[in-house]
């Protein structure tokens, strides 16, 4: 079996189309970009200098309180019970779950809780998610969940991308519990309920992916390429520790 | 000239398919209920106590302040130069012109501004405006635009058609001017522009009035629906003014 | 001990000054007229006729969409990491475990899922909610905190009443349960939990106990009031369900 | 008379003490910073090079697009009719009547509609007016109009200063339109109306001068410096145009 066949074994995303990989394929130049950054290739061969990381950890924790305040808009925004649901669960497990599993691995990496709370949301960063946000005020919940996919459903493309593609360096890779996190099952499963939740909701709001003619995906492409560069600045960010 | 043709020719709203109009159609039992509600034909009678119109227009003042946040939260959820002006136009409109001519109005009712802002809000103008501002911050333009629909294109429909109608008593009708400015050219042209926005909106979000297949359609409706039972209730509590 | 004694020990709200005890006792008369309604009182004597209690726990589930909403909001609306975690527990406890309790305890009073989703909003219900966001967008997190505190902390006070109350029906009255629940151990902390968060907030936005001159207690006492009548209306409601 | 007496005759802000004038204060640096920028220095003797002020131009155009949104959502967080008409007159104002003024003024430096809307935001733009709406959305009307402050008080105090200063070169400096404009006595009184505005609001909303006891000064504070740091960050996107 060669490594283009495990790749799409392995690959969930790319099974079957959805709202996603219509939006990944409309953009995929800037995906690719997003998806192979140097951060995410020093990652696979472990070659990431650890400052870099250090500070890539510290932002993706000031990052992960406005994410969970998207999160949270979009249970605002939700109409029908499931979606209450989904999103709900997402708020919950990212502030009283993730966080704190977040902040045990910052500790691992040296950093402590008051470094944390010290630093400054980095341009790329706040960047990032006042777009999400302000999205989400301006356009509906679909237009919400997209400019989160690039996050939420990425991660997952690139843990999963790593995990399969013979480069990457496993043993002895201080990035391997990273990796393995990201690739791993858990994270694929909650990658795909991702993409059903925002299949659903686009099928609500109009959005058929067997029709290409709709006026809004327009709009949604735009979304999720902006939110994809703003994605691929945060690697770039992360590329730049600040010296101290 | 038969009063059906002139009828047509009045009513501007009905020379074309709009958004509106499509709207209208599909709702049209609860549509006909609230434009020929009892409280419209005591206006085009004449007949409508004193006391009921004097509670409506207190109401209205009252529901003015919240409509006004509706526009200016439709200017804050327009991403384009002409949406945003659109709107902008209508809240400052609304606010730095209209009120004042409608406390002049209630002036010449021998109601003063006193008066005015003793008064509570009555329930149905309660419903009816949280009810569309609620739709703006869960959906996008094009959900605010369509909840405001019925007051903004009905009350020109109703002025029109109260206008053309030759059951509509004119001279020594103490509402003659109520009628007059509603089914006035001003105010019709005003409707066109609305309906024109409504229409530029939904085109970019995707919903064309020439695919009745797009599932969006389903809560459109119900979200018009819903706004004209409102505009209704308002009718109706307009002839139960509270006794005091 | 008398019952008076007994009572204070009973009632944690009672038992210190705070934010909510203070907004409490300046409406006190709107206070007493929600938690002392007529229908607590049918619950508490077991003799509430059985339609108004299925018709109450039906407008509850509805009820309970949009209250999950504004605490969604709340989490949106917050900028410290305690109040953060506080809301989101809210928001998953009620969208992914109490509704579900919900819908259990309506199962044993014959109300199946099919029914609970065809019921329709009363607008005692849609009022409340509406209100709850409508303070939540237009003012800041503890705006949206106090038009909340009728509900969380009201039903605490009234379970804690009832169960010391020696009028209070226990043993074959139908309404045990909801007693028993709303004046509990765990519901009487989730209220002090809540109550304190009020405190946390009213104090980082400037407000404080021991400051009565605070121009700012006038809207937050009209808030308190205004969520307070509306919940007076809730009970008024379900002592009128409608004729099928 | 010395240039001081001068100074504070031309510099209405400075005459008494308001809400402004306190955080200003309390951020002095920052403030100092912001007003006296290279930006501001090279306006005022002349030497700002050209392609810095097209470029400042242009992004000015895409701020205000959203700086008008800021706006609206004042209007749509305002409780009080005095203060949804002063919200709606900026409103109305900025879109249809101050950037048709801008575009001309564009058009005189050689940069046409087609360009306009061709650029993108500039970071440092789009950091600005998103830091603003979403301190709108989070906070109350106060947090918001704090937010805007720097803008549209620190502006006219800008032109203010310029004015006033002797090393400012008027006849022959080709941004002496820029700098009649926002000294001028309209915007002066401008800045005037919208000072009276944030006092008004703050004190609605429990600040008071008079008492900086008030925790809640901590969060504003905090707010104003943020702001007028994004200030100081666009003048200096102002002094790097890209390279075409």
């Amino acid at each position: 079996m060669n490594i283009q066949i495990q790749n799409k074994i392995n690959h969930p995303a790319s099974k079957k189309v959805t709202v996603f990989s219509t939006l990944r394929d409309a953009c995929s130049e800037d995906w690719a970009a997003y998806i192979n950054h140097k951060f995410v290739q020093q990652l696979g061969d472990g070659s990431l200098p650890k400052k870099c990381f250090q500070h890539y950890l510290i932002q993706l924790y000031l990052f992960s309180k406005h994410y969970s305040r998207a999160y949270a808009l979009a249970v605002f925004k939700s109409e029908h019970l499931d979606d209450l649901r989904e999103a709900a669960s997402h708020v919950d497990l990212q502030l009283n779950y993730e966080m704190a599993l977040h902040v045990d691995y910052c500790a691992q990496w040296g950093i402590d809780m008051d470094q944390l709370d010290s630093w400054q949301e980095s341009d790329a960063n706040r960047l990032y998610t006042r777009y999400v946000l302000d999205q989400g005020m301006t356009g509906d919940l679909l237009d919400l969940l997209i400019a989160l996919t690039p996050c939420s459903l990425g991660y997952a493309e690139i843990g999963s991308e790593l995990l399969s593609d013979p480069a990457t360096k496993i043993t002895g890779n201080p990035y391997r519990a990273w990796i393995e996190l990201h690739g791993g099952h858990e994270f694929q499963e909650g990658a795909q309920t991702m993409s059903q939740f925002v299949d659903r909701v686009a099928e609500r709001r109009g959005i058929s992916i067997n029709d290409s003619t709709n006026k809004r995906w327009r709009s949604l492409k735009e979304n999720f390429r902006t939110a994809t560069q703003m994605e691929s600045r945060f690697w770039e960010m992360g590329l730049h520790p600040p010296t101290l």
